[in-house]
This record gives C-alpha cells, structure tokens and sequence, in this order.
C-alpha cells in the first residue's frame, strides 16, 4: 500500500498520479515495441513518434503559432540565462532586465558576463513583495531584448500582466509558472521553463522561439548553445533526453484530458484562492506579498511565532504534507501547488492549518 | 506478454533488464517514502541519499581516485565538446587532438571556435580502420590538453591502449566505451560520457575530472559551463536530471552484481571475440577494422552484397532483433553490444547471420 502523501515540493515537485501509473505500466514495454522508452534509438520510428506528438500536444493546449519552434533542451532555467544572451545579445549590447528576485538576478548575473545588463526595475526595496507596474519600466527602445521572471518560486511573487516592450522582444523564465494558465505566445520573444515544475522531470528545459529572432548567434557559440543549430535539428542535434521528453508528453496529454489551460487555470485559482484566504483570514499565518500579484503556485507563508516552524513542519509531516519548508532566504513555509496538485489537498493543509493555530495559536 | 525484443541501438541502448523491472516497481513509491524518484526534491534526503550512493558506487567499481571530482552533468558529450576547451583551455592556448572519425571530428570542430588545434594524428586516409600508434602521435609538450576518442561509435575502432602526453593531461570522450573494462583513471586528466549507451538513460552526462584542473575558466564562462562551480556544489548548482542519476546508480549496482568490471570486461571480450570470428570465418560478412583495434562496443560489418542489406534487416526484425542497419556514413550493419547485451543475444544473432549466409550467401 503506497503510502498517501502529499508533496508541496518547489522543484522537482509532484506529477499527476496517472501520468506516473502510465509510465509504470509502460516501462518494460512501450505500446508492444519490447522496448523501455529509455533504450529506443532517438532516431528510431518509435521514439520519433513520442517527439512528434509530445511537440504537436503541446502546440495544441498552449496554442503555439507556427512562427514559433519549440525546442526540447537540456540543463534548465539555469542555462537559458547564458543561452538568451549568446543568441540574442552580441558583446556590447544592452538588454533591459527586470528585477524581481531570486531567479531574476540569477538571469542578471550571468547575462552580465555576457552583454550589457540595464535594470529597469527593481522591487529590492520592497522585499520583492511586488512586481513593478508596466509605466515603472525603463525600457530602452535600442535593447536587444526585454528579460523578466513572470512568476519568482521563492517569495511568491506573479506578474499579473505581460510587459510591453514594443518592438522589443520579450524573454521570460516561465519555469515555475508554464502551462498554469492560457497564454498569448505572440506577445513573447522567447520564453524558457525547466520541466520539473509544470511540465514533467528534471533534465528537461522546454523553449519556445520566434523564428525570426534564430540566426544571430555569434560563430564562437558552441552548437548545443545556439539556438539556429538546435531548431534547425528538431532538438536532435544530439541526443535528447528521451525520457524526460517522453513524460512531458504523458503530462500533456494529462492536460487536454482535465479540459485545457482554461480549466488548469480556473482550478489554479481556485486553489490559490482559498489558501490566501485561510491565511489571510487568520491571525496566525503571514504572506507579506501585495494582492494583485500573489503567486498561484507558490505561497510562502509565516507564523506568528518563527519558534513553532519545526512543530508545524513536524506535525505536518506526520499528517503526510511534506516538503513545505520555505526557502531559507525568506523563512517560514512554502506551498508549491502547481497543476498536478489537486483542490482537495489544498483542502487538506487548510484544515492541518486551522487546527494548528486552534492548537497554538 | 512482453515481446523478445534483442535491441542492438548504439544509444540510447539497451538496458539491463533486472535495471528497468527495480524502476517500474519503485516508480509510484521508493522504497516506502510514496514519492516517485521524478517527484523528489533535489535537495531533500531522500534525493540526496540517491546522489550520494549513485556518486560512492560508481567510485568503487571504476576506481576513481580521491583526487578527481565526479560530477552528474547534462547535454551529452557534444556538449562536453565545448566545455573542455572553454574549461581547460583560452583563447590563443594550443589544443592536441587524435582525429579518429565522427566524433573525434565533431569534438575539434566545437573545439576550434574556441581555441588553437592541432591534429597530432589522423586515420582519415584510412577510412578510419584503424587508430594511430603512440610512436605517430605528433605531440606538443605545450598543449592544454590532449583530446582522443577511445572508441568510435560508428566505424568501430577502439584504441587498444591509452596515449601517453607526458604532463599534458588527456581528455577522452569515453561516451561509448566508459564501464566496458576497468581502467587506470590516474592516466587522465577529464573523462566525459553520455550515459546513453554504459550507464543508463539519455540526458545525463558524466565528468570525471582531477581537481588539479578545476578553476581555469576565464569569467565569460556561463555557470552552468563551468566544471569548478558545477563542482564546488557537487552536480546540484541547479536542478540535476534527477531520474538520470537515480537510473545510473541502478546500473553501477548491477554492475557490481554482475562482478565487477573485470567480469564485465571478461564477458565484453567474449561477446565481440564470438562476433568478430563469426564476421572473419565467413566469405560472407566483413568487417574492414585492424584486428587490434576492433571495438568491443560497436561491432559493424557488411554483408558481401549490398542489395541484400533490406533483407537481411527485414528478417533480422522479424526474428526479434532491431537497430542493426548501420550508420550511413559506413552503411551495411552495426550490432551494438553495450555492457547489457547478454552473450545469449551474440549467440542468437551469430546463428542468425549463419543461417542468413546459407539462405542468400
């Protein structure tokens, strides 16, 4: 008996339970090949078929234009932040980025050793508990490109808008926040997520780029960081990560069954909702963010009295809730509750919440 | 029912069986913490313990030496092709490579838009049947490093012994022969290897490094190409292919299982001797590679005619075995025989290939 728990985890976090049945059933045997997903030949017709449809689910739930390539890669969010700049920047270019947090000043750092990084704008000052307003950006009509973190995983915060750059593309690190909601991909440049979030394992790093930004990249790019040599092999330049790309497509097909982005999002806010109410209504737990851009994946909260952290974490542990330990730099607890979590966990931890503070409050 | 299925892909490859029969059980829940692997944070225990077996098992089959940092990487050797040089290697420094065939070609290609090289050795004029001798290697004493190929994939050439560069360290893209025997990692300054083919599922990278060479990059380098940061936080920089590691530490179990790599080299040796003989003793098949250097991982051949090649594949897959059409470069056939391809399966595709002859020869 599979021991019932539930995983607020922020990355690698928890994946639908069919998704994962799914891959059990079909370890040893994919579709009566004889074959395991992991030993088929990349180029082989039966992992081509897995690609082919993975990419085509993909375009059809996030409704991506033709005008965009859709790239399987490696090495997550963490590589996009040198990769953005190698193709889109040249060494003396500026880029504008905003700055939001944790994830967004480690894209500033490395696009830093890069090109030229103008911050045009920072909510530093507030402890990152906001995002800037669209007129609060110094935007340089010369960038090479816009940078921002739609959704920052540690403090919680979420743009509620997409930043207009006019003609300049638009770059985002959607990691933590991809396929939470429907999305107008035209407005975007470039947008970047590691899977192990939204989209299904760690190892997989999914980018989405307009043709027409492809191309630029210096002739002293290595070819597994240009983009141009990358879309122009269908992400087989070399080798993909087959079994990562394999779940990702399990996971949306997961997503068409539970109705499309509309349907993900309007459970998102719905989860969301009710656990910013409960803190909120609560005189014991916290969220420091302003409103109108709460995270709906990821909510850190504090108690009233930091010394009750580990009975919380204990106690919770014990009720089977696990992994919500907030991240050291902001203290307290983290609910990571992307798409695979379900509403009645959320339910769950409101009631293990509401007896905790009855109990201690 | 699962179909008998002999896979002879050159990578991704087979899998030992016992390997992907522990992942589908644990898959929903491992060992009773009711996560999946996929679903497990990096950073947490249960993770963390999987990293650090994964890491001390694979010390203790390949000896590796204290002095050498192992590191869990992404992006396949291609992209090791660029961060050798990018790591060990600046601007205006001198580079030695052994040209072999595709994959030594494709590692100085990447090499040289980041650095001088110079080709000590080249086969090509052979059709890369054979390996230089040490005596031919045209050595600069001044190199940053000394890169070879110790078996080539395609054509099937496998260096018999490991280059001498005197201080200059070697570096090696061991991506098709890595675990295939045991090996005096003392001799090299960098190993890299896909795990694809000896170590487990695509997308994972290994990097075994002597620590002496660690901190050379110049500060343009990104992060996540920088062997001394990936070091310093022990392959978790950021998000690792955490369902990779998990599966590559499954395999070094079962290597220690099976004997270690002496055994494993013992029957490695057994299976392409048994191979290589069927070849020769027939007028049939033929294989142009210099005895000393055959590989005892990719073993192609070519049948005497070939309009028969379709055929050949056509029965060849009807009597269960797949992936043996050869690369197009060298056409003909390709049997890829990794660590898990059982010495049964070699005997089952001999009496196959004879019976072959005897219908069409």
């Amino acid at each position: 008996m599979t021991k019932n728990i539930i995983n607020f985890s922020a990355g690698p976090a928890m994946l639908p339970h069919e998704v994962l049945q799914q891959a059990q059933e079909e370890m040893l045997d994919w579709h009566g090949s004889g074959l395991s997903v992991m030993e088929m030949s990349h180029r082989g017709k039966e992992f081509t078929s897995i690609a082919v449809e993975a990419e085509e689910t993909l375009r059809e739930i996030a409704d991506i234009p033709e005008s965009y390539k859709v790239l399987f890669l490696q090495g997550g969010a963490s590589a996009q932040f040198a990769l953005v700049p190698l193709n889109l920047a040249g060494d003396n270019d500026l880029t504008d980025y905003i700055h939001t947090g944790h994830w967004s000043i480690k894209a500033i750092n490395e696009a830093k050793r890069l090109c030229e990084v103008n911050i045009v704008a920072s909510t530093e000052d507030t402890g990152f508990t906001t995002v800037p307003d669209q007129e609060e950006l110094q935007l340089d009509p010369d960038a090479a490109y816009l940078h921002y973190t739609p959704n920052e995983t540690i403090a919680g915060v979420e743009f509620p808008y997409i930043p207009d750059a006019g003609s300049v593309p638009v770059v985002a690190d959607m990691s933590s926040c991809i396929l939470s909601k429907p999305l107008d991909i035209s407005r975007f440049g470039l947008i970047y997520a590691g899977a192990q979030k939204n989209i299904g394992s760690a190892g997989l790093t999914l980018v989405i780029v307009r043709e027409s930004l492809l191309g630029m990249a210096s002739s002293k790019t290595p070819s597994m960081a240009n983009y141009d040599v990358l879309a122009k092999a269908q992400s087989m330049y070399n080798t993909p990560p087959t079994y990562g790309i394999y779940i990702a497509g399990l996971v949306f097909q997961w997503i068409i069954k539970q109705g499309g982005l509309s349907a993900i999002e309007a459970r998102n806010i719905k989860k969301a909702s009710k656990l910013y109410e409960c803190i909120d209504e609560s005189g014991f737990y916290s969220n420091p963010v302003q409103k109108h851009c709460r995270s709906r994946m990821n909510v850190p909260f504090t108690l009233a009295d930091p010394e009750l952290d580990s009975l919380f974490l204990q106690q919770a542990e014990m009720a089977g809730m696990i992994a919500l330990k907030g991240h050291r730099s902001v203290g307290g607890m983290r609910a990571s509750i992307y798409n695979a979590m379900p509403e009645e966990s959320i339910d769950t931890l409101i009631s293990f919440m509401q007896e905790f503070e009855k109990q201690n409050g």
